[in-house]
Formats: structure tokens, sequence, C-alpha cells
């Protein structure tokens, strides 16, 4: 059960404020009363200012001997641009949990890209009276994990260039001898991370000077093909005149000039070895193997190559750690990792969940939100993520809103900015129970992993009785376990509380086994067409690229990792415009790419943008510090 | 008095071990306890870990009543390439005060670069057994500091870019409208922040529906010439090739491309305003006045044009507070802010000076160091930052080594890498005396400040005694205080107690006001000649483009600020291979540039890198974590 002195009862004001301005509120607890609502000793948690703390990973070996909680993931049906509310979700169940049904409970949330805090969207704490506290620290740099990721990320691809750069104007002997040079005495030594090139490349040789000439060009050089190069650098911004650029176009370059591009730091790799790694010497293993290209004749090019795994480890050494945050009403968050849920899994850290799962214990809940709609993200976190850990879910929440299966039952268009047409703010059942085919594949999708499916009908103001209805009806035919109207936005955990007793009951029945869509020893396109079909799909189209590309990592040895769509989030097809439940269509995958590092392959379906822009009037014209209280203005 | 359970006395070893190996000997102690020997309450700081904690800057409020200790500043002779110990010695002092002769002391050092740090050049703590520990955690990310600049310069860069696109393709109507949205009742207003722009551009007007068409293209169009823009993007990575890049390639970019580059962060004009400011409210002031570009009339156009001046703010509100940590023999040092030595003025902040200052109290002292040699560093410590911080030192030290003082006296070429020629390993007392004609100006330059000059003479294993003796003949000949041998590298603060004494009664000694090499409101020309005349030039040589920039920045109305001489730290001249006291070349201005918001103009003298590369061997091959002990090895 929760420590009771950490637990804060909101007064709720009606109609809700801006988010800032409730999180704004609430005087924060010092985070060390949180730890200690967990049972964590001091030594196993660092503070970064008085309401975050990391929690060492060292806490682990304490509670090993302990059994785990119930775990819970937090999916939704196929969203509107405006969001459905699952991160609001994530924090009101949780919030219902620990506040008023006096479970143990610990929150698993991603952390959020700082470049859409000053874009379009805001923050990604949550909303309204279900919100991750202090709100500016969650959305702001936090304890600098992605800075970290930033700085590992951009420091693998100057060494790329780099070596290009000596590998060109260098001959093998010259090379050799930098990479391995003559101490004072005249002795040369291998680097320990040398020996991993060696391995590779079949040299079980310990001197330098035993290497034959041949060995040492093959030891040496690298030689990169430039054009093969899918490192791309990283920066925690929307800067859209980053996506394509030519560098090296500085005079002492010597004309080495290359187009590439940045992305927004979520979607570096390392993000996604950061979420599926479980352990610091695993993390090191990960980093080192992440391929950044090929070499000429076609041997891909990993960071261990280049010498550098272990300086990527180092600046990472602190990220591994998950930072310990509360909710409004005081109970524990664990805020860690922030993949892209296209590109990349989507979901928050094998190692956050596990610490939250021996920490809340036998009987206790880690609530988790996975990205996207349940086909990608409940998808990923089961066949990606539990596939990694070994964990194995009880329960999986599906958040539907009226308004989302209003649009998938044939309503109009929904666009962020422009007003809500009239079809969502009257009583429109028919539209309702139309749109419900979303729903209903969703839930039979996740069915299939083996765990209860509940429905979170998160309420709106202008949802009727008869449309809420509508969808219990129709959640319950299509084998939900239970469907639960939710108010945590408007009223905080005392608007879950029903739902919580339903994931409590749903976690409580449930002893079925994990069970995967696809297992790891087929081949890439049978993986790829099991997961098409669970979308509907009559097949699977692949360009001449995506062709080569698997044909490219199936001989690289690759073959066996799980698969990680890049698709829509709006639709379950391809196309963002097919509403509802489409089927029969042919999912066309453009390309094929791989995280190698992080573990899996992902084929492009349709494209994907991986470094957003700003708009004309972005959030930051908004955004200022209250001098006289040092809080932080405008954020949203 | 420093309180006596922080002192730590170290068990010397020699020879020397590697500055890690010595780093990871000491188990250093719970930050909260250096914190509690300089008499901070826990609500003045926030933890960062175990052994780093963020001075607030509200503890001065407490402290106001408080008298200043005695300030003193570190600064060099003109070095070699492989540094004469300059960061070490202001920790030795240091630990010389505080550990033996039971003084207060803080020792106030920049944040170094992370970027070097996987380089060639390693850590910046610091060597020897005098040195800032945790060693790891001062070199990497400290308490992301240079992260959230990283973050700042970055989405001002990118607001630049996206502000241009989107002008680019609207009617000024739209623009407006844009910028200025009809809420839901249809009723426009002003974001805060522009009514900067409004107040710049002479509208007193309050409401957006009020203005003329004339005064909406006025506000909404900054119409900034893309070849003007002088702003820049920053990564704290030794990147050679984003030095000069082309942006904008993106076909969604429609051909908007611009050649611009990378700097390494530490050369933002953001961390010259870390360094410079003096409150949180004059940082929100400077922010907003940095300067991008001019538009296409020549107008400068702010940070603040842009809107952006308080979400910068907002990024670098944590920034703000400096970082405790600790020397190796537990006395508190304030780790802030890295600003270049070059295009920026290379000292840590006024915040962390003035807290310091007051934390020490009466009789206690503050040691800090300034970069590069001191005709650059103690120069611009004088002119820029005690001008703008209203502090006045007593002391100023200078660095010398034998080894430098023989390459100013004619020895041959010193190089980084390669062995030292034996004429710095065999006694040549008649090299050292030629060579003093260097550190001589260094003195007499030094001492116009009113500060009391001490040599401190960096002992190395192979200067003989003569030697040493020739140094400080010459040094006290020159008017040096005082000129005293030094050995902490070796033995710790120890090593440097006669050094300490002498710094004390320099101090106690010393009653005259500040002086400045040049007045404020003289014109630009004027006070760069001043300053080139300290070199010992005959006069000033402006290239066409440095006349322009001088009378662009003069007919904007930003003469009267501090000038601040990019030039080469290896000479007195503006050639690195004028060696000894140079007289009577002529320097050639090439470029003058400005940071506007920091608050000084900056002439360029030769050929300036702000952007460094990586080697064929960088120090990242050897750098990777114990994992038994979580320690980070390799690190030198």
């Amino acid at each position: 059960m929760s420590s009771p002195k950490t637990i804060r009862r909101l007064e709720v004001v009606s109609p809700v404020p801006a988010d800032i301005n409730i999180a704004n509120s609430v005087a924060p607890l010092h985070i060390s009363e949180i730890a200690e609502s967990l049972g964590l000793k001091p030594e196993h948690y660092d503070f970064y200012g008085k309401y975050k703390a990391k929690v060492l990973l060292s806490a682990l070996d304490e509670l090993e001997v302990s059994e785990n909680g119930f775990y819970v993931v937090v999916g939704g049906i196929t969203p509107t641009p405006l969001g459905e509310g699952k991160s609001t979700t994530t924090v009101g169940i949780s919030q219902a949990l620990g506040s008023f049904l006096d479970k143990k409970v610990v929150t698993c949330l991603r952390q959020p890209s700082q470049g859409p805090t000053f874009g379009i969207k805001g923050g990604a704490a949550g909303g309204g009276y279900s919100q991750v506290i202090p709100m500016d620290e969650f959305n702001l740099h936090l304890t600098g994990d992605i800075h970290a990721i930033t700085a590992a990320n951009n420091l693998l691809a100057a060494a790329i260039d780099t070596r290009i750069f000596h590998e060109a104007s260098q001959s093998d002997k010259a090379l050799f001898n930098r990479l391995c040079p003559a101490n004072k005495e005249g002795k040369r030594s291998f680097a320990d991370v040398m020996f991993r090139r060696l391995k590779k490349l079949g040299i079980p040789k310990t001197n330098p000077d035993d290497l034959t000439p041949e060995e040492v060009t093959r030891f040496a050089r690298l030689d990169i093909d430039p054009d093969s190069i899918t490192w791309r650098r990283v920066m925690d911004i929307n800067d859209r005149f980053l996506r394509k650029i030519t560098i090296g176009q500085g005079p002492e370059e010597k004309g080495m000039m290359r187009e590439t591009g940045f992305d927004i730091s979520v979607a570096s790799e390392i993000m996604a070895v950061l979420a599926l790694t479980t352990s610091l010497a695993d993390m090191r293993e990960r980093l080192g193997r992440m391929v950044i290209g090929n070499s000429k004749s076609g041997e891909p090019i990993m960071a261990d190559d280049l010498g550098i795994g272990g300086a990527l480890t180092v600046l990472m050494k602190d990220a591994i750690h998950p930072t310990l945050m509360q909710t409004l009403e005081g109970t524990p968050v664990l805020v860690h990792a922030g993949p892209f849920a296209n590109i990349a899994h989507g979901n928050s850290s094998i190692v956050a969940d596990n610490l939250a799962l021996k920490l809340v214990g036998k009987g206790g809940f880690v609530v988790t939100e996975a990205g996207f709609g349940a086909d990608i993200g409940t998808e990923k976190f089961m066949n990606i993520k539990c596939r990694y850990s070994g964990l194995t879910p009880q329960c999986a929440v599906i958040v539907a809103t009226v308004r989302a299966l209003k649009m998938h039952g044939g309503g109009p268009e929904v666009v962020a900015g422009k007003p809500l047409d009239h079809a969502y703010l009257n009583e429109n059942v028919a539209l309702v129970e139309a749109g419900c085919v979303n729903l209903a594949r969703h839930i039979s999708n996740t069915k299939m992993y083996g765990v209860k499916v509940v429905v979170a009908i998160n309420k709106f103001a202008t949802d009727s009785e008869a449309e809420m209805n509508a969808v219990r009806t129709a959640a319950l035919a299509s084998g939900a376990f239970d469907a639960v109207v939710c108010t945590h936005h408007a009223h905080g955990g005392k608007g879950a509380v029903d739902l919580g007793i339903a994931v409590q009951k749903a976690c409580e029945s449930n002893t079925q086994p994990l069970k995967f869509l696809y297992p790891l020893n087929v081949s890439i396109k049978e993986k790829i067409e099991a997961i098409a079909i669970s979308y509907g799909a009559a097949g699977v189209e692949y360009s001449e690229q995506a062709e080569k590309q698997i044909e490219v990592y199936s001989k690289q040895g690759f073959s066996d990792l799980p698969i990680c769509m890049a698709k829509t989030q709006y639709s379950f097809s391809h196309n963002p415009s097919q509403k509802g439940a489409p089927e029969g269509f042919v999912l066309p995958v453009r390309d094929v790419r791989a995280s190698i590092g992080a573990g899996f392959i992902y084929p492009i379906v349709g494209s994907m943008s991986t470094m957003p822009g700003l708009p004309t009037r972005p959030c930051f014209f908004d955004i200022d510090v209250d001098f006289s209280t040092g809080k932080v203005l405008g954020l949203s």
C-alpha cells in the first residue's frame, strides 16, 4: 500500500483550468518522500533538484527476491490528430489505484522530446487533473538523458566522417601506426575496444607487431562506403532546415562533401537502445554493435569498429537510471526513454518497468503507456519490448473516445487547430456505433497476446450517456473484459476509480502466458506479413529498395530480429484517411531499415517525418519566467 | 575558516600517477558536507547526484550583508602548446589556502567543453594532486548547463530559418493574423514578448486591431537578410564536417538553401551571456537582445524580435546556478560557464564569483582562472568581466614555467605529441633569462590594473634551482610582489603553501581600486588600439570588412561596448611564432563581430577555429566503463 503521507487530495475546479495552472497550483512533495513511499533506500537514488531523483539500477540487486506486481499497458484506438488522452489515462488510472484504492503503484512514462514543447504540441505530462509534476521539469531537460543521447549520437557521427577523412589521406601502414602508436619504449598495443574488431575479423592476435600486412589493412581500413551511411546527426529541436544538408564544405575538409541530415534526438537509435536495454553491460554491447553503414565490400560497420562503443557507454552511463517524479496526487512515476513510435517501438524502458514491478511487488501495479494506437504501440510493446524483457503483462487498457469513434464511423475530418464539426459536439449514437469497428479490431488484436482488455471510455463534456453506452456495449460484445467511463481529466484519480477497479479485477483474473504474434526464427517477410494481417491487410507489396534491404540484412545475419513497423497511427492501414477497420488493402513497404544495436528491423510504410518543423507562431512566443516566483509561464 | 571535517590529507605517490587514477583513488565527500562547510543552508542548493549541487542564486539574498573576500585571478605567461598548468595552479593555491592555511576559500572554474574530452586534449579538471573531483562528472555533462546552451542556441537558429521560410510564403496580413490569432471570441492580443518589438518600432499600441497596415507590415515582417545572419548552430562535439554546411535542401524547404555552419557549444554567445550575466532578470534581457543578423534595410534583428527571449530564458533558468564540487583535498569549487577565450572572454561566471566572494566572506579567498595568457585572459577579466560585475580583484597570479620561458628565450619549437627537445630537459639558465622578457611584459601589463602580481613558478622535475632562481629574480625586477616556486601537481596543496602565503600577503597589502585599460565612451577603434598597444603593437591595420563592421556597429549604437580581442594565445602579437615580447608590429584586424547580448565587440585578429576536429586516433578509443565498479576508465 502507498504510504498515506504522500497522498494528496485535489480540489478540482470546473471548467478545468490550463494544464500549467493546475500543475503550478500544487506544491510537489520533496522527491525523497516519494522514494520513501516506495521503500527505496537513500543509497539507491540520486537527487536531481528537489522533485526529481534518478533511481539507480543497483536498487534491483536488493529487490531481486521480491515478486513482480501486475503489469498494465495502456494503448488506444486509432486516434484523431487531437489525441484521445492516453497519457492522461495512464496517469489517471495510477492516481486512482494509488490514491483511492490503496494500492502500491508506479506509472512508467516516456520522457518527451523538448522540440515540440516549443513548437505546436506543448508538453506531454498528461493533462487536467491527471498530470506529472513539476510539469516544466518533466518537459524540459529532465535529468539530461536526451541530452546524453544527442551527445553520444553526434560523437559517433563525427567519428564516422572523420574516420573516412583520415583514411582517405593515409596509407594502411600510417593509419595502423596512428591507431596503435608506439609508446616511449617503442612498444605498440591494442586498445581494449580494438579486440572487438580483431575478433570480428577473425584475427586472434594480441600484439600489433604480429599482424601481417594483409591483416593490418583489414584491421585499420574500415573503407566505409559514404553512400551506405545510415547514421544521421540529431538535435532535440524542431529544425526543419536540417532535414537535408550537405556537410564538409569547409576548405579544410578538402572537398569531402556528403549529403546527410538531422533527425530529432528521440529518433536516434541510441534512444531505442536505452529503452530496450536490460543492464549497463548489455547497453555497452548494444551501443557497440549499432550499424552505421557498410564497407565498400558490403560488410556492416559497427560503432565498435570505430572504437567508440565504450565512450558512448560512458556518455550514457547516467541516462540508464530512470527518473522518479510524482503525479498531482503524489503517486510515484518513473520517467525514462522516449523512442519514436514509428521508426522505434514507442514505449518507456525495460529497466524502468523492471524496477517498478519489483518496487510495487506482489499485488501492486505498474501502469505504462504504449505510443500511437494499439495496432502499433501495444503490438510493439508485446512483440519487441516484452520479448526482450521476458516480462508478462496481465492487462491491456484501450483508451477510446466518443469523438474518435464518431470519426471512424464516418464523421467529418478532425483537423488540429480548426473548430470541431457539430457532429462531434452533439449526440449521434449511430456514428459512434458505426465507429466501434475500430475499437473491436483493437480489442481482438490485443486479446491475442493473452491479456485481459479493459476499455477506458475517456469522457468529454459533450459526450451523452447513450453514446457512452453504445461504446460499452460494443466493447463487451468484442470480448473486452470490461469497459468503463472515466473522468480523470476533470476529477483526477477520483474520476478513474471504477476504471482502476476493473483493471485490478482483470489483472487478478488473468493467468495466461504471453503469446507473440510471430516467432523470431522465420524470414523477415513472414514476420512483416504476420503484422500486416493484424492490420487487416490482404497482402504486402515490397519496393525494389525494400527487397534489396531485406536481402542485405538477411545475408548479414540480422533476419532473426523482431520487426518494428513504421506506419501512420491514423489508420490500421498505411493510408491515414482510411478510418474504421479497413480490410483487403495491400500494405506497401517502401524501404526496410535496421536498428541492429537496439535490436529490430524497421520496414517503412508510407513517409515518416523524423524532424518536425516550427509553425509561423510557435508556442515559444508564450513562454517566459515569472521573476517574482521563478515559475515557468506559458507552457501548454 | 574551512570546516576541518571536510579537509582531506593526500598520500602522494611518486612518480605522479595518471590524473584519472589519482581522481579515482580518492573517495569524494558527499557534496552536502562541502556545502555545509561554506555555511550554505539546504534550501539554497539542489543536489545533482551525490557529488554535485547547484547553489541557487537565492542564497545571495541572505548573504548580501556579508563582506566580500579577497578576489584572486590566475593568468599565465604566453604558453607552449602543452599548457603551463594554469588550472592546476588555480586548484593548487586553493588547496593550500583551504587545507593548509586554514582559510575559507572557493575556487571558481569554467565548465570544460565535452568535445575535446573525446578528441585530443582530455579533461580539464586540473592535474596530478591538484584536481577537481569526481573528474568524470566534471568533464561529462556536469549539471547540464552546456546542454542547455546548445538547446537554447539551436532553438533560436531554428526560429530564424523558419521565420524567413514563413515570411516568404505569406502576405503581411496573413503573417500578422498568424502571429496574433483571434481567440474564440474573435479577439486578438499581443503576446507579452511582442511588446518588446512594438517598443523598438516606436508603436505604442496594445491592441493588434489598432495597427495601421504600415504598422502591421513593420511589426510582422522581420525581413531578415539571409546573408547577414551571424547566428550559427552549435554542438558540444569536435565535428569538423559541420564547420561549413548547406541547410534547407529537403524538398519541403522549397529551395531555401543557405550556407552556414556549426561551432562548438562553448563558442555560443549564450555561453558568454551566462558568464557575464548578474541575475535571472538580467539574463532575460541579454538573451532577448542578442543580435542574429540584420533586416534587409540594415536594422539589427534581435532574439526578442523573433519572440523567443522568454523561451531561451526558460531553457537557461537552471543553468544560471553555479555547480558546487570539491578538490582532491576537500575544498569547495564552483564550476560555471565556459566561454571561449578568443571570441569570448574566457572566464568563469560573474554570478559564481559573486556568490563565492560572499560565501568566503571577509578574509576568505576566491581564486578564479582566466583563459589563455594574461595578455588576453587577465585583460578580458579586468576590462570586460570586472567592468560588468563591479568587483575588484586584489591579486593576479601569473603562472610561469621554465619550459615556456626557454621557448620565449629562443628554444626550439614545442609541438604537442612530439618529444621535447633536450634544451627543455637540461639546465640552460641563459635561455630562461632571455625568455623572461615575456614574463616581464605580462607582469607590467597586469600591474596597470592596480593589482599585486604574484608569479607562480610551476616546477617540473627537470627544472634546476638556478633556472628557477633566474625566473624569480626577473619577476621581482619586473615589479612582481613576489615569485614563488610551487609543486602542487606533485604534492597537492602542500606544494603551494608558500604560494598561498604570498597571495595572502599580496591581497592584504593591496588597497588600490581597479583601473581599466580604456574607457567605454571612446570609439571602437580607440579601444582596439589601447589593447593593441598593451600587446606591444606599433599600430593597427583594419581590413575593408573590419572597417565596414565598425561603421555598422557604431551606427547601430553599439560602440560603447567593451572590446574582446580574438587573438592567438601563443604570442603577444597576432603571429604565433613570435615568441618573447615582440614590439613594433602592426596588428591586423581581419573582421569585427559583436555579441550584443553578452555585451562586447570582438575584433578577429588572425584565423580562429570555433569547431575543433578529431584526430585519427581520438581519446575515445581508451574510454569505457568498469562494470564491476561503475567507474569511468581511460579519461585523461
